[in-house]
């Protein structure tokens, strides 16, 4: 267990979460801000590891769902955490010993860290997912046999919404539709789980992994040499996992459109050194697959992040703008989105691409 | 307390509910099937007035809540119903001792007594309008206090959704999108309420108004004489209310759209005997203002009904064609909803109309 009492940590964690968002997941901005506010009071978040819980622990991950565009300018309302807490309490009749992040990219890594500030309810190192991903059912948890609903939805006029349901799959289509009524942003308690169910089903050391990504970025950005090399270091470090820049490049157009709930989009690039050289990324909430010179690089569930070339800042599809100049990064999922059961629910055709999934090693 | 072991008092029923749905509120034909077939097995609904029931007692309404186009084509699942009986009791914690209508316009006068015939547990002779009204929170419930909320929705693959919101405007809005999730139906278990609100809150005695509205018209089209003279006769000895055939015409015109929702239309008709002399009927979902040669002649709240001119069958706005030859009644709604406190919910300016409620009997 640790505390979280830096304020340069909860950056750190926010810019890392950026990057695990790869492009989507919504700003962490507005909770980082949160966070901050909370850590000046005094009030500190604290992280377990799954190891350090009871297998009989009961625990519920906490989530922003709405739309990115909403959750980007969204308060979080300390009265709406708490309650959100003491409703899913009430609603099944016991305390909840930890709370997790059920995407750990984006604006999903805040949330319980800063209900954690508040309740002093700890938030594990894991989450469902290791990155982004667009749709509440696609997790490990819920690849794993741990179900989404009941999924306690509230918002900051204090309505309250259960949503239980047959399938993960309606549990999103449900919850989709009563975020929309609510105003286009709710908090939900969803994915109840055991200590157990978390260490069997949840992508280990994920939070702790935002933390040194940004510090990586940071090192990179204070240090005298290449930028990148801390974070393709750290990166690196990781078991079974590898990281690469796919492209160096210039951003020349790029699309953005809102359309079935989705913001699809396409980013182009061509080289800095060699301007006939080509990249594409396509967007689908999140950067969903990577082509450089029309074959692909990297693609879902493999992380994909577009970073400011000068400065390492990972950024958000909504922040691409033309003449930017860019590095494009590829980084291995964790081993447990690329077994056959998770690509089934994260693979490329699940995204609509028809391509079969290809580790980012093979491409 | 009586019970129905008749098909021909549930056939009069469903055709007295059709009247009071004013065009709207769903076709009750496929609840009445279900009501049939539950006769035939002797099982038998049940139904007390408000006056039999204790003070304390739990009343819950029970709805189909959805798109007409829907309901009429939707089979009634018994499992769905027992299972949402067996939920709100779980939920409660307590037995539930009566069931209400919402609207007893319309299909929701027979769900209740289809799950009132399958369960044992009795409907009350009251429902929350004494009408058809487009929207969840338009019920003399709400209006004199009684909360919405929590409303449990159900539907076939046994999703289930638990909804409390701050008004009763928001839990329209929230159960619209989730009953559109749910493929445009769902089942509810709404406005829970004791006796005593049963007692106050509710429209007495329309259950059995819609018997004798339908025996009334059986009577007529048996009889020798005008096919409406017992229907007249029978609405007219309501204490405080009046019911006129305000046109007897053609259908020379009816147009029909669905948008935000809302079904939209204008039926035009010319007189049998004069034709120059017209009048038209608006439809948003329900029919909301008659006019005679441009001038309003009943309007919403009070109830509109186009029958058919020589069965004095009652029409639905989707039932109404070119051709037809129909008489226009014009009805006093209960006293209840004429109330200033009503009429800011259901008057005309709540159905999008530039003019105030005028009763029937000034105009």
């Amino acid at each position: 267990m640790y505390t979280i009492d830096s304020i340069q940590d909860i950056q750190d964690m926010a810019r890392g979460a950026v990057l695990l968002g790869t492009g989507g997941g919504g700003d962490p901005y507005v909770g980082e801000l949160f966070v901050h506010e909370q850590i000046r009071k005094g009030h500190y978040p604290t992280v377990i590891s799954s190891g350090e819980l009871d297998e009989d622990a009961f625990v519920v991950s906490i989530a922003g769902i709405g739309a990115p565009t909403v959750i980007l300018e969204h308060l979080v309302s300390e009265k709406t955490l708490l309650q959100l807490l003491a409703r899913a309490e009430i609603f099944y009749g016991r305390r909840i010993d930890a709370l997790i992040s059920a995407e750990i990219g984006g604006a999903n890594s805040m949330f319980p860290l800063a209900l954690s500030a508040i309740s002093g309810v700890p938030v594990l190192d894991a989450d469902g997912v290791g990155r982004a991903v667009p749709q509440l059912e696609m997790t490990t948890f819920s690849i794993y046999g741990v179900r989404a609903t009941p999924c306690i939805l509230m918002d900051d006029s204090g309505n309250f919404v259960n949503v239980e349901t047959s399938s993960d799959r309606m549990a999103e289509d449900i919850c989709r539709v009563v975020t929309g009524a609510m105003g286009a942003m709710a908090f939900s308690a969803i994915y109840p789980m055991s200590g157990k169910q978390a260490q069997d089903c949840a992508v280990q050391d994920t939070l702790s992994q935002t933390l040194e990504i940004g510090r990586a970025i940071r090192r990179g950005r204070e240090g005298a040499g290449d930028v990148f090399e801390p974070l393709l270091a750290y990166l690196n470090s990781w078991e079974g996992r590898i990281a690469r820049i796919i492209f160096d490049g210039k951003i020349t157009d790029v699309t953005h459109e809102t359309r079935d709930g989705w913001h699809w989009g396409l980013a182009t690039m061509c080289g800095i050194d060699d301007p006939a050289q080509q990249c594409t990324v396509e967007i689908r909430n999140e950067f969903i697959v990577a082509r450089v010179n029309g074959r692909t690089a990297t693609v879902v569930p493999d992380l994909i992040t577009i970073l400011d070339r000068e400065s390492g800042e990972p950024m958000t599809g909504e922040m691409l703008a033309y003449g930017q100049r860019v590095k494009v990064l590829g980084y291995s999922a964790d081993p447990m989105l690329r077994r056959p059961e998770s690509l089934e629910v994260l693979g490329p055709r699940m995204f609509g691409l028809d391509e079969d999934f290809q580790p980012i090693e093979s491409l």
